[in-house]
C-alpha cells in the first residue's frame, strides 16, 4: 500500500516534490506544542502550484489516505502535527506575493508567503497589511488563515479573517474553489471565505488568498502603567476599551515580569500585580487626548506608575518587556502555553482564577496577552526532568481552560484547537454544535482524509 | 393536509400565534424588492420565543413544508418572500433587548428588535452599535444578520457581521445551536456564526443575538466635492482610501442630484457627473488632517468644489442629499434598486459602464451608494404603466449585473441574493462554489424546508 501510494504520488508530482527521508520527516512531523501527540508521516510532498496540491488530494481520497496540509510550523495547538500514515503537504514552496494592487488595496498571494513578506510587499507601495501575530517573522499566511491568527494591533484593527476578501481552495477531493472576490462588501451567497479560515486544515487546503490592505496609520503613541493588584488592571482595561480605541492594549501579571527582568533587567516594578501596555494611533491630538483619557482610567483604578512616549524608538523599548514575555518565561524551564478568552468585564476574574490554580497546582504560572480582546495566554512553567511536575503542570494547563469555560470564555483565542484542544471543544460548544460541526466535516470531507483528529 | 398542519400547529403554539387572516397573510407575502416574484402563504406564525420557532420547525420538518423566515419585511431581494403553501415564521414578537452589558462591551438581543432600538440601548449606556443600514429604524436585527447588512459607516466600521459576537440559532429540524459567545476573539472550531449570517435565513432561524458594542467615535467633520467627470469621482475614491481612514465615503452621479434637486431644491450642481460625501470622524487636529488630505485627493483628481465642515447639524445638512437619493428616484417613476460591487479601482468603469447601458437601454439610471467600499446602488427609473418600459428596466438591471461581473466584481453589496438574484449567483460563483453551497445547505436542511429557492 505504501509503495503503492508513493508510486501514485510519483506519477503525478514532480520527483522533487516527494521527500521520503527519516531527517526531513521526523523536522515536519510536528509544530511548536511541544506536548501535544503527532504521529509518523509515510511522505512530505513540498506542492509547488495549485495542481500539485489537487494531484495529492486526488491521489490521497482514491486511497483514503490522510493529508495534514502544514504551514510553517509555528503553531502553538498541534494543528500541522502529523498523523500515522498521513501525507504532509507542506505549501512553503508555494511563496510568491502574486500582486500588490494599490488602488484596489488589495494584495494577492500564495499560503507559503510569511506574514513578513505580505506585510513589507505592502509597505514598498505605502500600504499596510494589518494582522500581526508575534510570529509575523517566521509564520506562513496559509497558516495565519488556517488559524485564524491573532496577533498585537488587532484589538483594533481586526484579526486574519477580518483582513481577508477571497481564498482558492482545494476540496478533498482534489477540487477547486474560489471564495470572496476582490470586492470589499460581498452577500452573494453563502461566507465560504469565513468558514474556511480557522478550519485549521480540516476543510480544504488553501492554495491562494486575496488580501485587504490599508493605509498605514498615524504614530503611534504608548502607554505604561502599573498596577498593586490584578483586579484594578483588569478595570483598567475594560474602562480603556469603553472609552477609547487603543491599537494595542496588553498585559502581563508579576509571574510575567519577573521572568522578564531576570532574563533581562528593564526596571520593571516586580512587586506590581501587574504590568499594562496602551498604545493610540489616532494621531495628533486626538491621540494625545485618548492616551490622556487611557491614563485617567489607569489612575481611576488604582494604577501607581503612569508614563507615555509619543517617540517611536522609546514606544518600541517600552514594548520589549511584552516582546520579551513568552521567551523570558521560556528560560524558566519548560512551558505549556494556554490561549483562553473570556468577556471583557471578567478578565480580573479569569487572573485572579490562574492565581489560584497556579498556587493549588503548585507551578508557576504567568499570564500575558491581548487584554483588549480579554485573550490572555497563562503559561505553566515546570521543571522538564520532573515526571510529577509535568502531571501538575499538565492539571493545571486543563484547569485554566475549565476556569475560561466557568467565565463564559473560550479555550482557544487565537491559537486553534488542533489536536491539543480537541478534547475539549465539545465542553465549550456543547452536542448541538458539535453535531452541526460533524455535519459540515461531512459535507465537505466525507471520507475525513483532511487533517483528521484535529478541531472536531 | 392544510388543515392537519394548521391543527399541529396549533397544538404546540398558543392560538393568537397563528394567524390565517387573508389581509394580514397578503400583507406579509412579500418584502419591498417591489418585482421579484412571491408565492401564497398558508399561514403566518408570530413567534414570541425560541420555543415557538422550534415547535414550528418541527411541524415543518415532520410535514415538509417550507418555513420563511421575516423580520420588518424591508429586504430588497425578496429574501423573505413567501412560496406556495409555506408557513411565514414572523420573528417580530421577539422584539426584546436582554442585555447591555457595559463593561463587556455587549448587548443581548432578540431578532425582532430594530437597529434603532439597538443603537438606542447602547447609547443609553454611552455606547454604539456601529452598522447602520439606511433602514435602520424600521428594520430587524434578525434581517440585518441574515442578510449582512451594510451601510453607510462600514467603510471604517465594518458590516453587521462584524459586530456579532455569537447567536441562538434554531435548524430545520428543530434543534438549537449556540455559535460564538460572549468573547471578541475565538477560534474554538469552525466560524458558524459567519456561516448563519448573510445566509438569508434558509441554513436556520436566528432567535438570539450578541452584538459587540463600543465607545461613540469623536465627532464627524464632513466633506462634499463635486467633479466634473465619473473617472475624477471614482480616483478620488481609491486616493481618498489609501491615504486616509473615511467614517463614510458616498457618491452620488449626475442622474441622482438631479432627482434630489426635482424632489427638494439644495443648491446641488446638476451639472456635475458626480458628487461625494466624505467624513473623518478621527477627531481633534488629526481629524482637520484627514479632512484635508480628502479634500487634497478631491482637488488632485479635478475636483471644481470642495468644502467641509466641521458643525455637526450642517454635516447631517449635508448628508441630506444622499439620504434622499433613494426617494427621490422613486419620485421618478418606478424604480429597479441594484446593489453591485466592484474592487476599489474599478468604480469609475462601473459608472462608465452603467451610463452606456442607460443610453443603451433609453432608461434612466440614477447611481449612488457607498464608494468607499465599491458598493454602488445604480438604479433603474421607468414608467411603470408601460410594458415595454419595464422590459427594457429589467434588460438594464441584468445588464448591471453582468457589468459588476466582468468587473471582477458582485452582484450584491449587501442586499442579498433573495429570489432577485438567485439566477444570477451561479455566474458569479462558479460551478464548484456552487456544488458546496448546495453541500453545505444540504448538510444543515436535508429536507430543504428552510426559504427553499432563496440564495442557491
Ligand atoms: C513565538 C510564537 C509566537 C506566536 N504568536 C502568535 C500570535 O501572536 N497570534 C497567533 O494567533 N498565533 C501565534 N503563534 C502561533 C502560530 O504562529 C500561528 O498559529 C500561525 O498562524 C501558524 O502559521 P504556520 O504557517 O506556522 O502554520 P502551521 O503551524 O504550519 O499550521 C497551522 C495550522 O494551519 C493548517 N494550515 C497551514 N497552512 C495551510 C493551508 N495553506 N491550507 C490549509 N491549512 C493550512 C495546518 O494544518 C495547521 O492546522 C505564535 C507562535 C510562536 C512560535
Ligand atoms: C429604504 C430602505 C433602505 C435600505 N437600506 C439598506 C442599507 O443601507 N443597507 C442594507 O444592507 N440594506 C438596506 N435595506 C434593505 C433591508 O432593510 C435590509 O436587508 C435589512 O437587513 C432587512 O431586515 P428586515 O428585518 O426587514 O428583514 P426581512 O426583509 O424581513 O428579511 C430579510 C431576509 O432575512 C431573513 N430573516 C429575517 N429575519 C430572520 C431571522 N430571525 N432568522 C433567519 N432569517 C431571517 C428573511 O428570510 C430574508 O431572507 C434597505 C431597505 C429599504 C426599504
Amino acid at each position: 500500500m505504501n509503495t503503492a501510494l508513493l508510486r501514485e504520488l510519483a506519477a503525478v508530482l514532480p520527483s522533487e516534490a516527494l521527500i521520503t527521508d527519516a531527517d526531513v520527516l521526523e523536522a515536519h512531523r510536528r509544530d511548536q506544542a511541544e506536548w501535544a501527540p503527532s504521529g509518523q508521516p509515510l511522505v512530505l510532498v513540498r506542492a509547488t502550484c495549485t495542481d500539485d496540491v489537487r494531484a495529492v488530494l486526488r491521489v490521497a481520497s482514491a486511497r483514503k489516505v490522510p493529508v495534514v496540509p502544514r504551514g510553517a510550523g509555528s503553531g502553538l495547538s498541534g494543528g500541522a502535527n502529523a498523523t500515522d500514515g498521513c501525507i504532509v503537504l507542506s505549501l512553503m514552496r508555494m511563496n510568491r506575493v502574486l500582486e500588490v494592487d494599490p488602488r484596489g488595496l488589495l494584495a494577492v498571494v500564495q499560503p507559503g508567503v510569511l506574514n513578513a513578506e505580505v506585510k513589507a510587499a505592502a509597505a514598498e507601495k505605502g500600504l499596510w497589511y494589518a494582522p500581526d501575530p508575534a510570529s509575523w517573522e517566521f509564520s506562513s499566511l496559509g497558516g495565519n488563515l488556517a488559524t485564524n491568527a491573532g496577533g498585537l494591533c488587532c484589538v483594533k484593527y481586526g484579526v486574519t479573517g477580518d483582513a481577508v476578501l477571497g481564498l482558492e481552495v482545494v476540496l478533498a477531493d482534489g477540487s477547486v474553489v474560489r471564495t470572496g472576490g476582490r470586492t470589499v462588501k460581498n452577500v452573494a451567497g453563502y461566507d465560504l471565505t469565513r468558514l474556511f479560515v480557522g478550519s485549521e486544515g480540516t476543510l480544504g487546503v488553501i492554495t491562494e488568498a486575496t488580501l485587504k490592505l490599508r493605509p498605514k496609520p498615524p504614530r503611534a503613541t504608548t502607554l505604561v502603567a502599573t498596577f498593586p493588584t490584578l483586579s484594578g488592571a483588569g478595570l483598567a482595561v475594560t474602562d480603556i476599551m469603553a472609552r477609547t480605541r487603543p491599537s494595542l492594549l496588553e498585559l502581563m501579571d508579576r509571574a510575567t515580569c519577573r521572568a522578564v527582568e531576570a532574563y533581562k533587567p528593564l526596571g520593571l516594578d516586580v512587586e506590581a500585580a501587574a504590568f499594562l501596555l496602551a498604545r493610540s494611533d489616532a494621531g495628533g491630538d486626538q491621540g494625545v487626548a485618548e492616551i490622556e483619557a487611557m491614563a485617567r482610567c489607569c489612575e481611576a483604578a488604582g494604577a501607581t506608575f503612569v508614563t507615555h512616549s509619543e517617540d517611536e524608538a522609546e514606544g518600541e523599548l517600552l514594548l520589549t518587556a511584552r516582546r520579551l514575555a513568552f521567551p523570558a518565561l521560556e528560560r524558566q524551564g519548560a512551558t505549556l502555553l494556554d490561549d483562553v478568552g473570556v468577556p471583557l468585564s471578567r478578565i480580573p476574574e479569569l487572573l485572579a482564577a490562574v492565581e489560584g490554580i497556579a498556587a493549588r497546582r503548585e507551578v508557576l504560572v504567568g499570564t500575558f496577552g491581548h487584554a483588549g480582546d480579554g485573550n490572555m495566554h497563562p503559561t505553566v512553567v515546570f521543571d522538564r526532568k520532573d515526571p510529577a511536575a509535568l502531571a501538575r503542570a499538565r492539571a493545571a494547563f486543563d484547569d485554566i481552560l475549565e476556569a475560561a469555560l466557568a467565565l463564559g470564555g473560550t479555550i482557544t483565542g487565537e491559537h486553534g484547537v488542533g489536536v491539543l484542544k480537541q478534547p475539549f471543544l465539545g465542553r465549550q460548544l456543547g452536542e448541538e454544535a458539535m453535531r452541526v460541526h460533524r455535519r459540515l466535516k461531512g459535507a465537505m470531507d466525507p471520507l475525513g482524509i483532511l487533517n483528521p483528529g484535529k478541531v472536531c
